[in-house]
């Protein structure tokens, strides 16, 4: 008796969604089953559509390197927000998180990664050539670095401020201290250490 | 200002996996961005391909209502399988953990779906017909009633054996008690209840 399995076509499938981030062996069958039955066929059209149009029409914006389907990004082509300030983020995902906050008002520049010698990424793998470009034609007054609390994000931040000063922008970097909600009690001590070196005068 | 948002093509694809069962909306955007950047373009494109292949050659076993990509499932056109105990299930989904199992070498029927006055599932929306059909052509001497252990399961159950009586086929019905591995301590009073009742002798 062979042993029974779903037919190939059904395999591969699961094999696919295995491969998705966070989604198990176990939610890739659940996941495929669904897709492939009545409740779930309008779901799966709508995915194998988005999926074409997605990879076809987003790429990465020319300047900034953020999401776009045009050659420059809705940040970068809107002439209300302020060019002359730009942060640098490591990748384009860390944009909206900082969009959401509605803060800040100027242009942004994604890296591509941080430096990491253990991971084999050095400066001329990250756009930051690119970024020394737009400084020289665009004139910033300042760069903002928010970059990674880590020891990667850190050297990244070092290496950049080195790289820039001949520039003579302006230079800053995002606070690192006590996240929004969370007592002395539930931080780490590196935290609390660089919450009390960022201190700031109250009056 | 505008508010900075993803592109609509980004969006739609975070709409479209949003609706995938176990996905929330985090894990939506998360997928869609590995999907749209360069390390997962590779996973993209299988999962297009998989999608469309999957939902447009997989279909259900004429007979038995397993997954299948010919008129007759793996298991039904299996010469090796035993046609004479036909083990009825809920689902398709059903019949590969019993395969599993490596014990049953006989055929299925799937009802798709169990009785439930609640959610207005009536006799006529399984394929209870098909079966009656099924036993009175195929002349089986065992049906194994394989449903949930719970409520709807036994309703539907009970109202098949007494369908099938006039057939004067032997029906049986899968055993209800302590799941392996299990402590008494931890198995409910309805488990233990069922599981007293379905003691065998052994000796």
């Amino acid at each position: 008796m062979t042993p029974v399995e779903y037919p190939p076509p059904l395999k591969e499938l699961v094999g696919a969604l295995k491969r998705l981030p966070g989604v198990g062996p176990r939610s890739a069958e659940r996941i495929a089953l669904y897709l492939i039955q009545a409740g779930g066929r309008e779901t799966a059209a709508r995915l194998q559509q988005s999926l074409r149009r997605a990879t076809e029409e987003v790429r990465l914006c020319e300047q900034c390197g953020f999401f776009s389907t045009a050659a420059l990004c809705g940040i970068c082509s809107d002439p209300q927000r302020d060019r002359f300030v730009i942060c640098v983020v490591e990748r384009a995902t860390d944009i909206l998180p900082l969009e959401r906050t509605g803060i800040f008002r100027g242009h942004y520049h994604a890296l591509g990664g941080r430096l990491s010698p253990l991971e084999g990424v050095r400066p001329e793998d990250l756009r930051i050539q690119e970024l020394m470009d737009r400084i020289n034609s665009a004139m910033p007054t300042e760069i903002v670095l928010a970059l990674s609390a880590d020891v990667e994000g850190e050297a990244t931040a070092h290496y950049l401020a080195e790289q820039l000063r001949p520039t003579n922008v302006r230079i800053t970097r995002i606070a690192q201290g006590l996240p929004a909600g969370l007592g002395l009690d539930s931080a780490d001590s590196l935290t609390l250490n660089r919450a009390l070196q960022g201190r700031i005068a109250m009056s």
